[in-house]
């Protein structure tokens, strides 16, 4: 007899489709993706683009992956049942695009707008100028094990993390941040799930707040956050970089690059954050 | 006797309030916006961009500016008249979210969400690392009237603008791609309308499609479109670059800055477009 075991992250996004009303999804967000009071903002807009995906492989044309994904988020959300409601806008011949609204309780947390398609319809032709990040081998950069005890107990999603930063970038664990607003590493699921489309979408919002590296701690509520789907990664790790280059007026950008072992740039993403208010 | 003369812009993106139907306006593509057989999208942004401006300027506590605005394009516009629906998500402090819906005939363009602030209120603490382009002075860059016709043809947005362009990036022009991924220069309105939000929604789109600069002519659909806006710009010339790293699987992305003459990094964008195809 065989038991299939799902893992943590396809259980945190897992959705069930709605009997009575067309294009509605239930699912529960997890204790274990909170982060700084809320629960992840990439959880949130991997579970919005995969109602899209279920909603675009029955209704268009097997666009299940999502290529490009915006977000904006409207409240925290807490651990507890989640409803996402999709809207199919335009279903064309190589992307369709939708809408998805996530609620919990009758209060929307995150509204979605994407545009899905097939990444494995690409026609290949690649000509990446941007350099993948140079980083030392997984085992010289640091687990998050080591990070300060009152940022891991404020980061239970930490924990579904295999996450090694590199150690050039992480003296604001050590109380010296570079002041260069940079960090990077090398990142997989604990559990030892491949990486795949949707787990992309958590990627781009997995490491720690790039403010961190600037020396405002504290935790930063993404305003908007988008993705851009280049490519389906191969298995094995990824490297991630996250870096900003303008704090100004009580918001900062933060964009992600995610580079598979293959060495292709598999997704870009910016997002739009509140700084952290000073302790 | 006074008579107020409506820079080209302001008309372009004028809107009337539906008397009838809350979160309604009404609005007119004109046909001087046109680029390649559409209007341009980023003349669309900016008028969905307006009747959010508008609908929160009531609702939302003056909430007049996008901070961050995202636009999914669904279909190709058409000089003519246009709709705009918007629906408010949410009415914060310091930001009201809500999304836009840009009709012809029935038939949606252009699906929006936004957050509205006021950039006036910033606390003015800047730490930009960003670097202001380099570019010779307006009078030694390459005035748009010097650029192929058959661009100029398909192009009727040029004519509202005074867009020079550094001579180290338009070698494109010339048949002689510098293959860099990289197109900037100054802008202005050509009726002198001094820049502000909406019309930095409009300058993320305005120049030529950054592939021009890779050897691959044509005109780039656009996919998604967001845009940060992070200052009010001061009267004068805007330098706007559009650069690209990433062109992969037939799409590309195109992330353009906007500086003022303050120098202040204004507007960060960034869109997904689809590479032309081959002629």
């Amino acid at each position: 007899m065989t038991t299939a075991i799902r893992s943590e992250f396809d259980q945190g996004i897992a959705l069930t489709r709605h009997l009575d009303e067309p294009g509605r999804y239930d699912g529960e967000l997890g204790a274990g993706w909170q982060i700084g009071g809320g629960v992840n903002g990439g959880l949130l807009l991997a579970m919005a683009g995969h109602a899209l995906s279920l909603e675009h492989g029955v209704a268009g044309g097997g666009h299940a992956d999502p290529v490009s994904i915006s977000g904006y988020y409207l409240s925290a959300s807490a651990p507890g049942p989640a409803t996402v409601r999709t809207e199919v806008l335009r279903a064309g011949r190589s992307l369709s695009t939708g809408t998805a609204s996530l609620s919990q309780d009758g209060v929307e947390r995150l509204r979605v707008v994407a545009s899905h398609g097939d990444l494995a319809a690409d026609d290949g032709e690649v000509r990446t100028t941007a350099q993948a990040p140079q980083l030392p081998p997984p085992d010289q950069c640091i687990g998050v094990e080591h990070a300060p005890k009152e940022l891991i107990a404020q980061a239970a999603l930490l924990e579904r993390f295999d996450l090694r930063l590199d150690p050039a970038t992480i003296g604001w664990a050590l109380g010296q941040p570079s002041g260069n607003g940079r960090i990077q590493g090398w990142f997989r699921l604990a559990d030892g799930r491949e990486p795949d489309p949707l787990l992309l979408l958590l990627v781009a919002d997995a490491l720690p707040p790039v403010t961190f590296d600037l020396g405002m701690p504290g935790w930063a509520p993404t305003i908007e956050l988008t993705v851009h789907l280049r490519a389906r990664p191969v298995p094995g790790w990824l490297r991630v970089t996250h870096a900003t280059r303008n704090v100004a007026g009580g918001y900062f950008e933060e964009d992600a690059e995610v580079w598979d072992e293959a060495g292709r740039l598999v997704a870009q993403s910016r997002q739009l954050a509140r700084v952290p208010r000073r302790a």
